[in-house]
């Protein structure tokens, strides 16, 4: 596995200045509620009082999973690589979302199964889909560890072209079941409370979901492996990159804006590699599936909004983008009591 | 009381429609949340199935609360004024906002206590400052009526040029007290529910306040009055003029995104004045203040997000427009499963 050197830390100098500059805009104390903590948080990742405007990157990173075998999803796993061609002719949600944000969007195969040789899109297949990790590892150690770098690697491009937010999306069928079997074991929670229906499975698919989930966990029980162990057990090729997507960020100190379930597990799986990443990372949305509150809560992080999404892609992160760019504007162009000459609080 | 015609109804059909084209787009069905509910609320009162971007307009009535001398706030009423010329000067939260969006922004004069003669506001003051509502009505039925006017006229101007969404703002030192008893007479509300503590009152205040609430309430008990009564008894010069917005933006078919407490206290009246007014309603964040999410449900409206906000001005509503943009876009410009090629659930 790649060393990490310890990764940098938010400037609390820059935290504390924004603070006191919010204490003084034209506004009763806190009544911007968390979009001050937004604008203050900038303020500590980008090392300025008043951070600059938000560049969004967004990567979609698209893998397929063994575990569609045991009959997990709603859909078959042709309709991966089928999206994928969707991303490209710009008619899935993250690319409308994209466009709106003027963001830049890459698309990574980091695993999928169908040939999508000539699509204009990041060609880093580790390998056609992982194997099915209800019957043994989704993964080799070293497929995972190149995994890794595929996410790695897509910071890095994201970064140079200028972007100092990072998304990462997801597709991949079939991939709320290695996320929850992630999320269970890095979160200490059990299959019952993480496994949820994903793109929309009936009641009979759900308690086989469960199941197949409790098979996984069960090779790992009462077992204490690292980070990248456990991702190459129960992840997927995609989570795996989307793990070292936030990695690398934080270690370009640029912040990632977390999406949902799967991008969770992935932050979860990037965590127990490297612990400070969370310093990086912030809660977009809470999505519907399932376990995500409870993953988010094992992040230690809070969503900033909650709008019964449930479609992977970034789709929830990038819709939460608007509310950052006003945070930050509010912070930087909103007149002190002093400068507007208004009489502060008794 | 201005005579309302009927108001014109949301176009069943083209909500129809929307529903529609939503099953389609390529997602698992009803995975972009509220955002699908959204875009085909936009539908309907537009009558179109793919609805025109949002163009938002923006109008903060300022008035000031002779209730303020019961010391029910923590400011003093000088910042009515003070903030109408910040406001004019560009540094308030709202201002920044309705730049961001590239929205219309008007700010008018509904009944403020300070002069402000020669500001490029709508001068259209009924009367400087509301009378003590917890010693007799706040407004006569005539004044009450005017109010509402001045508000039915901004709605005619904001629609004029060319928007398609409303949005109203407050300013008013002392105005969560009259919001309070409206939303607590019109909800059917015990003012230990509703009252909160507006800018950010202490403990002693807050009970004082309680007790003028409690006072007023007192005067109306019992009795069944109509929209107007109710407004002149206890409500407040910018309150009536919101509603009347509300009312107007209904009889010309433009919705309305309501802000936090003091707009829903607004709303409210102006459904007490006009049941069907709600149709045209759309609820944009959840206030931090008490009692704020016991109004919304009261108006059957159920909020976008909840930011921890609880500033006025209309900030909570114009930090909501980037997401009915997005909703928007979304269900505009998304791919059917039949466009792209992609496989639809088992």
């Amino acid at each position: 596995m790649t060393a990490t050197t310890a990764l940098p830390r938010p400037d609390l100098a820059a935290y504390n200045a924004a603070r006191a500059r919010q204490s003084v805009l034209t506004k009763p104390a806190g009544s911007l509620g968390v979009l001050e903590d937004v604008a203050c948080r900038f303020a500590a990742w980008q090392g300025k009082t008043c951070p600059d405007a938000i560049k969004p990157a967004i990567t979609v990173f698209a893998g397929d999973h063994g575990v569609t075998e045991e009959g997990v999803s709603a859909y078959p796993s042709v309709v991966t690589g089928e999206m994928v061609k969707n991303f490209v002719a710009g008619g899935a949600a993250i690319c409308v979302l994209a466009r709106a944000l003027e963001a830049r969007l890459e698309v990574v195969d980091a695993g999928v199964m169908s040939p999508l040789d000539g699509l204009p899109i990041v060609h880093a297949r580790v390998r056609a889909a992982s194997a099915n990790l209800a019957v043994g590892p989704a993964m080799s150690l070293s497929e995972a560890q190149a995994a890794l770098d595929v996410g790695r690697d897509a910071a890095r491009r994201a970064v140079t072209a200028g972007a100092n937010l990072l998304i990462a999306g997801d597709m991949g069928i079939g991939n709320t079941t290695p996320s929850a079997a992630l999320i269970c074991h890095l979160a200490g929670q059990d299959a019952d409370a993480i496994v949820g229906r994903g793109t929309g499975i009936d009641d009979a698919t759900l308690i086989n979901k469960r199941r197949v989930v409790k098979q996984a966990l069960a090779r790992l029980a009462g077992q204490q492996q690292d980070g990248l162990t456990v991702l190459a057990e129960l992840g997927g090729l995609e989570i795996a990159a989307m793990a070292g997507f936030y990695l690398e960020g934080a270690q370009l100190g640029v912040p990632s804006l977390v999406d949902g379930f799967i991008a969770s597990a992935a932050a979860l799986a990037a965590r127990a590699i490297e612990p400070t990443v969370a310093d990086w990372l912030l809660a977009s949305h809470r999505s519907e599936e399932t376990g995500h509150a409870l993953a988010l809560q094992a992040l230690g992080l809070t969503p900033l909004v909650a709008l019964g999404m449930r479609l992977g892609e970034g789709s929830g992160a990038a819709a939460s983008v608007p509310l950052l760019q006003l945070a930050i504007r509010l912070h930087n162009e909103m007149a002190t009591f002093a400068e507007a000459g208004v009489t502060e609080k008794a």
